[in-house]
């Protein structure tokens, strides 16, 4: 085998074998195979896609090439939750602890905010001596004990999907939905549940800006998951607003809380009590039909927020901020910014708000960038919403380090404002995919 | 400017100016852009294109990517021929002489054999004594009081193609029309002549197989001389045959010979005429018509084969193999490949040929390999060409190293014989793109 044949083979449009995929993988991430054939052959996968099976082998040698979590000390079906990322997407604060109320186990591990989209684990940590960064035995055990626990990537998970993804951002390739689905899998089946729902986004906040793409990454992922065993569904759901009002670390945690409380924001709860619903379901608790009645009974009991409540402890948080807010980092530095004209929120460039919520520093530019717990942006006007001239859009909670101008600018050129009122209500969930 | 936004854009089908051309070549000659960018973004190009713009900006940045050759001291028009690489394919060594007998200067830098073609500089070297490799002064000087001088590759020319040509042969990116015509022309170029005749070659001997292709290039070859103010004309001539009967190197010398004294094959004699004849109206001695009258003349009286003999002494060689060809190295271990069919020569894997002759030991596989100027094939049958079982097809001119077994099996596969006589004439000059 050569790679240079293999090469040329997918650059042709020819279907790869099995093992010349892991020839170039394996190869890759030994060092054998040098950067500039692996950047050649990605971008011949760009342009000549990867099929179903040959997507299905990428994922697997991907997942192969490093360590991958046995959680079956564990019992009991583990259920994991994943989001292709949005602008203010805080589900997992949510979800989490209400399925594992209802007896799921949620072994669950999660990233960092990267780009105009947040990062679970930078939320978690902004609750003052929360830990997220736990031994694969105290992981474990946590996950016994209480059956929950949230921490960021432990051990070496998906070498070859670093090193690649690595390429693949320095050269242009990264938006190929095959390439995409076995990043995303090949890290979810190396965390070792056995089921998966995946929250598809599409639109002006997603990665992936039109529902067709994000279909058919869904599809992709969800087929995926079956040829590995495990049972795959995929909500397609749309990012062309914020999810909830709050953007940024410390803010999303209270509106989480709120949820948890049921009294957050309505698509926020809708989104949560549809993904949480096929955890139970896929976790073999509940069938579909009474999955949301279960949910909500544990929200409405408290028994949801109390599971919020013993993670937080368990890792070491204080779990005081759920009474207290005041006890979470929270800018007091706060700028409005005023719409300029009179009419209806008609469209929104969420991705400019999550750069926004960048720039006042929740975010991150680059990997290495540090963030500001206490900033973020609270969006007081959503589609459909009926604007007056010289009325606040957004809160910007922003510190000294903040660049306001920026956020600024990025949140008027973000909103559309028309004289005319919506013909259409915003459509959240638009597509379960089995 | 930044290097990811240009592969993106050239990945997305967009046109590339001319700065961002610039920044992406000499970058990489620099060592400022990783070769891992680059193979992505000749990828890019494999799949996108380079319009003709696009293909001048390549061709003209990577000309000036190093030294370029200043030939204003030698007095009149000097006219550089090139051939796109062939097998049995001598007609430098004829056309060379035989228009510097005519009054035209010739300057030329030539190739080495390799794969399955052969090299100029090779064929020259077999010749006892013969220098290929003079000093820029001694070139330009031979030139000033000869009208002709033959030689290797002097000085830095096209760093960047070098380097380029390196990345594109590991990564499955040669096969591009864009990328070709680049990188031949930004050679002829910093050859620093006046106009050039260029023979493109097309079928089964040829780098592109197929005539359109091959126009396509030629076309865009055509196009880029002329956008740097040089006159350049294109023959689009077969390779579905080799051309004359000797693939090898002193084989090929005493062809050529045989040529220069109107003795040669008439396919080689067709085709050198032909490139004479636009290399005097290029150059002005002679307008289209009256080219071939003259050609014939200087063949005829001895002169071309004069001037011939006038460059082998200039450059040390031993110009005494003119009369007596057993002063150049050619094996006497001569062997038969017999033609097991009786019927007419129907088809000739002419690359297949080609790399018989390599294998024998004629040409190289790797740059560095070295070769054997006695062994070659000569070829018996050609194209349409009656053969009676047990006939011999070729003679194969073998060394002690010779691979004997996989030069037969090659030349065997090679030919395809048919009951049937041919129904076209084989046609060697298809058409002249200007």
């Amino acid at each position: 085998m050569r790679v240079y044949d293999i090469i040329l083979k997918k650059r042709n449009g020819e279907k790869l074998t099995r093992e010349e995929i892991e020839y170039m993988i394996m190869g890759y991430v030994k060092g054998e195979i040098p950067d500039y054939q692996m950047s050649a052959f990605l971008m011949a996968i760009y342009f000549q896609h990867l099929d179903e099976e040959e997507t299905y082998f990428f994922t697997e040698t991907m997942m192969r090439s490093g360590e991958t979590l046995d959680l079956s000390s564990i019992p009991g079906k583990k259920v994991d939750k994943h989001s292709t990322g949005g602008v203010g997407d805080k589900t997992t604060l949510v979800v989490a602890p209400l399925v594992a109320s209802c007896g799921v186990t949620v072994a669950k591990m999660s990233g960092r905010a990267l780009g105009h989209t947040g990062g679970t684990i930078d939320k978690l940590e902004s609750i003052p001596g929360f830990r997220t960064s736990l031994s694969f035995e105290e992981f474990i055990s946590n996950v016994k004990k209480h059956g929950i626990a949230v921490v960021g990537q432990t051990g070496e998970l998906v070498p070859a999907d670093k090193k690649i993804y690595a390429l693949r951002d320095a050269t242009a390739t990264v938006d190929e939905v095959s390439l995409i689905a076995s990043s995303i899998m090949s890290k979810k089946l190396a965390g070792g549940s056995d089921a998966f729902v995946l929250d598809v986004k599409f639109g002006s906040g997603a990665f992936m800006k039109s529902k067709e793409k994000a279909k058919e990454l869904a599809k992709m992922m969800v087929n995926i998951g079956k040829l590995h065993g495990k049972r795959t569904v995929a909500i397609l759901s749309s990012m062309d607003q914020p999810l909830g009002r709050m953007v940024g670390n410390s803010l999303e945690v209270i509106e989480a809380i709120e949820a948890l409380k049921g009294k957050g924001p309505e698509d926020l709860t809708e989104l949560s009590l549809c993904l949480a619903s096929y955890m139970l379901y896929l976790a073999g608790v509940s069938d579909l039909k009474d999955a949301e009645r279960i949910l909500r009974s544990k929200i409405e009991s408290g028994e949801a927020l109390e599971k919020f409540r013993e993670m937080i402890e368990a890792q070491g948080g204080d779990a005081r901020i759920i009474e207290d807010h005041s006890l979470l980092p929270i800018s007091k530095n706060v700028e409005e910014v005023l719409s300029d004209k009179e009419g209806f929120v008609e469209k929104m460039d969420t991705e400019k708000i999550g750069v926004a919520s960048m720039v006042l520093g929740a975010g991150r530019k680059k990997k290495e960038d540090e963030i500001d717990h206490s900033v973020g942006v609270e969006v007081l006007k959503k589609l459909g919403d009926r604007v007056s001239k010289g009325e606040p859009l957004v809160k910007l909670y922003c510190s000294e380090k903040s660049d306001v101008e920026t956020a600024k600018k990025l949140i008027k050129s973000a909103y559309s404002i028309s004289e005319q009122p919506l013909e259409e209500e915003f459509k959240l969930i638009h597509e379960v995919i089995e």
